[in-house]
């Protein structure tokens, strides 16, 4: 039942040359109208401080005219998605993100919050991680151990956010994000990854895809 | 029982300015020299193509004097590792490297053959991140899920390979280096990590710690 999804799934919430989300702004304003939603719910486990990182992103949503409410200040995090009309869950480390939202029991109900009930799903850098099939395509530290690297599933394919073309003849010998990729891409349980440049939102309309905002992306395929 | 133990952690086998491990040259063969090591054998485990990847590294430390032979040629790994006098694990996938060790009832059994029995163990890249307490703080991508994140444990703290100073200005929005480290060492279970930048060695003999090789390293605490 995908027939209902809405969600925009950004690279990061900075891109050089804007503020903060300023180059998603038009979209998340006309999915948050197109939802009927005026108040969203701000997922901020992917960092350590909820109450400072909820404050960043009321900072800047709030003034386009929507109420913005952390979902660490409900009582109970699953009612509060049960009753939710749209999310925005943030960057930070994909990891932490992960584990928290197993320990919070909410990687099955907005899987289906989403693609049965029609929940707008937003979601940043980490917070596009956990959107898809699975985490394995993150750049992040692995700091902490989730139960699982599966994860959402919105979309059944793997992103990588910030995305970063390889630069030619650079001194540094860690592994190019392309090499990265293809080492994923060997593995028998992957398939494709849509690398996502900063700036750019993967908008999924039910089972329409569009890749739009700013810098494009590049697909990956075995 | 760390009287005894002996290993060289490198950052990487790759450093600019120099061929595949010769800035690693002079402290890999003194260390086998000292263990009476004419064999080493080759833990390829990290990367897909285990023959491919064991003759690269036979092609570069053969001419140094001593046979190598890959684990993957042993028909039972477990009985290589004991009869062994000293191991290289070498660079690749983090994550794929700690899964298959696992698999093949390795982690322990290296742990004990170097803290209690003296075997010699030189680790590179993804090789030094397992020799530690915890992957953690790798710089890999998560494309397999371990059955842990604890790994063999032959120093108590952790590592960061390929460490990278951070850059000013530019235009990528990702965490840099020192941020994920910030981030790891903000949760509770963390303690000190050592950024071995490329180049760098940490010789560890006994009870003593020494960085040697170039570049250096930096030392990151709660």
């Amino acid at each position: 039942m995908k027939c209902c999804r809405q969600a925009l799934l950004l690279s990061s919430s900075n891109c050089d040359g804007y503020s903060m989300l300023e180059f998603a702004k038009n979209e998340i304003c006309s999915a948050l109208s197109k939802n009927t939603a005026k108040e969203l719910i701000f997922v901020p486990y992917a960092q350590k401080d909820y109450n400072a990182y909820t404050s960043k992103i009321k900072a800047v949503i709030e003034p386009w005219g929507f109420e913005v409410k952390g979902l660490h200040t409900f009582p109970d995090p699953v009612k509060a998605i049960n009753a939710s009309k749209a999310i925005f869950v943030g960057g930070g480390n994909t990891f932490l993100l992960l584990k928290t939202l197993y320990e919070q029991n909410l990687v099955d109900l907005i899987n289906k919050r989403v693609l049965e009930e029609g929940m707008l799903y937003i979601g940043s850098s980490a917070g596009t991680n956990v959107a898809t099939i699975s985490i394995h395509t993150t750049n992040d530290m692995p700091i902490v151990y989730p139960p699982s690297f599966n994860a959402i599933g919105i979309v059944k394919f793997n992103i990588n956010p910030h995305y970063i073309d390889t630069v030619e003849n650079v001194k540094h010998k860690g592994e190019t994000r392309d090499q990265r990729l293809q080492e994923f891409l060997e593995m028998e349980h992957s398939g494709r990854v849509f690398g996502l440049r900063e700036g750019a939102i993967l908008k999924v309309d039910g089972e329409k895809l569009l890749v739009t905002g700013v810098n494009g992306a590049v697909l990956f395929e075995k």
